[in-house]
């Protein structure tokens, strides 16, 4: 663990892209996480976001990235997988490094994930987001694997190799780069079973024995980031400067609600970062 | 007097100019209003606006003019001196022209108008801020035209013509083009005077009678554009749509206050726009 970073970004879409910018703008340190992919690189054609008219969300977000990368902002690909508030500033685990930080700006879009029966019960209960964070804890114990994201297989053949015995669940094919000692199941994971720890999921009509449970998806619910985050409507509640019930804790772009638009997620970074260098300088 | 316009956009700085894209996008009908250059145009750098990176304001505001002549919105150039609530819609006054629109988007940037004592007690009692609306009532009578912008001197001439006795002031040199017929007065107005109609003027130590001033500034201030206008701070109070304490009339950009930013501007213009297209759907 290094110096104390001013501001950790989460999401490198319009709203993340463009607090990174506006945070070096006033002067402060940053570090920008993305583990999954923009939507808006798959929009075909945006023409109502001022200066860009008819292009591709494809090369709207080059021109996004451009930008941050002539101000030398590396876009880390790690997944952030924990948020603890710690003595006036944050500790942020991005896929088991620790990052001490003054502020958080969290703009991960919209969450797509829908939590199953039991995940936030049990979750730190075998319930883990992380298998290089938590993977030690089961080594010759059972765990299972479920693919929600491109790093599945990855992570099941670390875990695989670090001694713990593990199923993987997917609704796919068995990958061809999947230890070929690692036990598959096809099929989702419909529930987490136990009372104070993991002891089982449930796959369709079968009951799986489990210790713990990785549900490696690509993004985690803000809501399972950091505790007491407030919600209003499924969205991330801010006040005018963006800043969430958690101070410290901003939120920018879609995952603060309607209109889910470009020029909005621009501004939202913007206030978010402005708004955060400004209290960092009065610390 | 045409049809009814949808929406009526007044400033075609960055708000203006999202606000007029974003009412197209939604299929509605503008029309869209600028009598002063925008102070972007002389910003020397922008570095925080995602996307444009070490660019001039004045290439930048290409960029955001060229967008809308792709959509081919004509930007014109008449100042608007009045909007009167009518019978659910709006009566607009664009330098005589009246337009009757449905929502009005201001997006006049800020105002640096300040004005002086017996303005506003004496605006449409002898203060006026349109030359061609107002200079038949003054035919035969004496009034004072106040060189505040670069329209000033075509209005003076416009009034003299129409058989105003007209007196023009202004603390530069009497204008080359001014009609030879107009006296001069070199100076600046420091306060109107009259009971319940103008009587004279102040110019330093000089009094000037007269039965009319016309106040030729290229932006009118918002209080004086719409009665009843509600300001928090100097700035005009909305609504998270951006709507305005008047129903219809939306504000957008650094005419709402901090921060001064174009990626503000460019969302609110956005999110008025969507707002006043929706609420017009609904009518």
């Amino acid at each position: 663990m290094s110096d104390i970073i001013d501001v950790t970004i989460i999401g490198a879409g319009p709203a993340g892209l463009s607090a990174a910018v506006n945070t070096l703008a006033r002067g402060k340190t940053l570090r920008l996480f993305s583990s999954s992919e923009n939507y808006l690189a798959k929009a075909e054609r945006v023409d109502n976001h001022l200066g860009f008219y008819n292009i591709s969300g494809k090369e709207l977000m080059n021109r996004f990235v451009e930008h941050v990368n002539a101000m030398n902002v590396k876009i880390e690909k790690e997944k952030v997988v924990n948020i603890l508030p710690f003595d006036n500033h944050f500790m942020v685990n991005a896929n088991g490094e620790i990052i001490e930080t003054k502020k958080v700006i969290l703009a991960m879009g919209i969450s797509k994930v829908k939590e199953i029966p039991g995940e936030s019960k049990l979750l730190g209960s075998g319930v883990s987001y992380c298998a290089t964070c938590d993977g030690m804890l089961y080594r010759n114990k059972n765990a299972v694997v479920w693919d929600q994201s491109k790093d599945a297989v990855r992570e099941a053949n670390f875990l695989n190799e670090i001694g713990v015995k593990v199923i993987f669940i997917s609704k796919n094919q068995r990958p061809e780069e999947l230890n070929s000692n690692i036990k598959f199941i096809s099929g989702i994971i419909n529930e987490v079973k136990g009372e104070t720890k993991v002891e089982s999921v449930i796959v369709g009509d079968k009951i799986i024995e489990a210790d713990a449970v990785f549900m490696l998806r690509e993004i985690v619910a803000p809501t399972a980031l950091i505790d007491g985050l407030k919600l209003e409507d499924g969205f991330i509640a801010t006040n005018s400067s963006m800043e969430t019930n958690i101070e410290g804790v901003y939120a920018a772009g879609d995952c603060t609600g309607k209109p889910l638009q470009i020029s909005k997620a621009v501004s939202e970074g913007l206030i978010a970062a402005q708004d955060a260098a400004k209290k960092i300088d009065k610390i």
